[in-house]
């Protein structure tokens, strides 16, 4: 805490994201990154790029990725967004949308779902309301379509993997028209049902996507939305007066590039959907509870053994998983889907840990934990 | 206006960025770019990327580029932030440090300076008091120095040029301790006395800097800021709150090559310098006020001629500069230095355009303007 600090920056909670390791080499399957490189155009753009242009700002509205957004969804260029990653396109949403208090109603979205929307909240002052996520982690949509200042749903959701159709985002937006509905896709072309189909009826709609996932540019910041001209305005609004600029050139160009290679994108979906089933059996045939999942990882666990144990004896054999721990999800592992050489290890590793942990009797959960016959000694 | 904005969005009145020609080739002296292109290692690193990386999320807080620029300035890794341009970097300190309404003290700042620091101000709600700049647009540090809730100034000033000497940083640094005080310093390398010496004693002051100008990196986007432990872990906080990642892979490789290169950019920072002062000679001659400027970039105009008339003439030659419509600045251009070869075409442009607008009796000023003689036959 510091006397420089104003209120706000005290009493925010920030974000932690997953551990990117800068010396030891991990099997990394902890923030849902692709483990292909992407497309072989985006090698060639940084190849040929002319680093004279760097010594020029960028185009601060994007027209060229914007241009190229539009003829492959096949919106206006007016009715797309590009941000430096969807974490700043929803960020700035969240702030050019959502009213703070004491005026503002309070927005919704699911108890478990991506920790930075609570984050988001806190830091624009923005009261907000959790609604608790059904047996099996099921978004409930009419108490989530109940009267709110506004909301956020990912679909596919995260930590879950699981998705809602397109009618229950229908829903969502006819509920209230006047109310902005953020649908964040992130992982939505890895199985889920896009809402885009619905923004032609919806103006109250504002969809946000990522080139990080399915296009295997988490490094390169590239997010996007897709709304309504006035949606669209309004985060121009508020980019405009943050900063004019926030996709460099390498960003825009290599996006374009990513976005040229359409059999890419088609096989490497196809490819992490596979190894996704794939892996999610063989977890289920060790006797792990999976989750059903559209998305490119896996919410998988052992009933009655902390996540954290788990997490614990993958990381010394060398594979980076994610878990968080926070009520009816601290027994669950998020998984990121790798190349199958990837899930082989993984798989191989629980085979030797899961009968060491999950057998009963040789340990007691939360409160009390005693570990017994645990292979590192520690929980 | 739209139904869907907070009243924040509703409000604020966005910065808007000097233009970016997609399509003609203008000699652009409007935006304080680099004219040459970056120090050779920016094109080699482009070139020699694996693009594989970018599967991956940049390290969330670029230790090697702050690593980089703590061997070159000489400050601990933790006294250092890198984001995503010095605008990122100046909103999120607004955003830290300064107490918004209702019961947030109003910050100072100079009348004429940077003009997204009241849009800053205005997104976040933060009150605010200009101090009028003192004849020849000096900086009234006294006055500046009076009790707020705290102080940005840019150090050259801009549009203006003008900088401070470090005793100056220092009176309004030590006015108050608990008072943060932001300079931002993206055009120190031309010119200006740093206040990086004073960080060891005020723990207020904020240094933000910028690879835009005297690195030839403004389509890179990196800015960066240098201050106290407590000042950048409250930048920390905040960043964490809205985007993890702001530092792309690329850029911040990107940087690194950039300051490994020390010759070029005495180099380049000279040339500037040069061409800057060669510049300004050859505007006197021609007949124009100009300010003597510590920046890359001259403020210069015709007393009684608005900017925006020779802004039109220039344009038509093929020419881009800056002016800004306000008060006591609305007769000067801001014209950034390019190559001699550009200063050249500029001072030619000028040698035709201002003996038709410049002479007495020709033309009136405001208030009943009348233009006679003027080129385009337009004002």
């Amino acid at each position: 805490m510091s006397r420089f600090w104003n209120s706000r920056t005290r009493e925010i909670t920030p974000y932690v994201p997953g551990e990117q390791p800068r010396d030891r080499a991990f099997i990394k399957l902890n923030t849902n990154e692709c483990p292909y490189p992407p497309a072989s155009a985006v090698a060639r753009t940084l190849r040929e790029m002319d680093a004279e242009t760097l010594r020029l700002y960028p185009d601060p509205v994007s027209l060229r990725l914007r241009e190229a957004l539009s003829a492959y969804y096949g919106f206006p260029v007016e009715q797309i967004f590009v941000g430096n990653g969807s974490d700043e396109v929803l960020a700035l949403a969240f702030q050019a949308f959502f009213e703070p208090a004491p005026s503002g109603q309070a927005i919704s979205f699911p108890d478990i779902t991506y920790s930075f929307y609570p984050v988001y909240a806190a830091l624009y002052g923005i009261p907000c309301r959790t609604v608790p996520l059904e047996e099996g982690f099921a978004v409930p949509i009419e108490a989530l379509a109940a009267p709110s200042g506004g909301i956020a749903l990912a679909n596919p959701n995260a930590p879950t993997g699981r998705a809602v159709g397109r009618a229950d985002i229908e829903r969502l937006a006819a509920a209230d028209p006047g109310r902005v509905v953020i649908i964040d896709e992130a992982y939505v072309d890895f199985g889920g049902e896009s809402a885009l189909p619905l923004l032609d009826t919806y103006e109250n709609l504002l969809v946000v996507m990522t080139f990080s996932k399915s296009r295997a540019l988490a490094g390169a910041r590239l997010g996007f939305a897709i709304g309504s001209r006035e949606l669209i305005e309004g985060l121009e609004r508020v980019r405009d007066s943050f900063n004019s600029y926030p996709v460099d050139r390498v960003a825009e160009l290599v996006g374009i590039a990513a976005l040229s290679d359409g059999a890419w994108f088609e096989q490497n979906r196809a490819r992490i959907i596979a190894t996704r089933e794939k892996t999610a059996e063989r977890l289920r045939a060790i006797g792990l509870d999976v989750i059903p999942s559209s998305a490119n990882f896996l919410f998988a666990g052992v009933p009655g053994v902390p996540a954290r144990v788990l997490y614990n004896a993958l990381r010394e054999e060398g594979i980076l998983v994610r878990y968080f721990e926070r009520p009816r999800i601290d027994e669950y592992l998020r998984i990121s889907i790798g190349t199958p050489e990837e899930m082989d290890a993984l798989c191989a590793a629980l085979e030797r840990t899961v009968p060491a942990v999950g057998r009963p009797g040789r340990f007691e959960g939360k409160g009390g934990t005693v570990w017994h016959g645990w292979p590192n000694g520690n929980a």
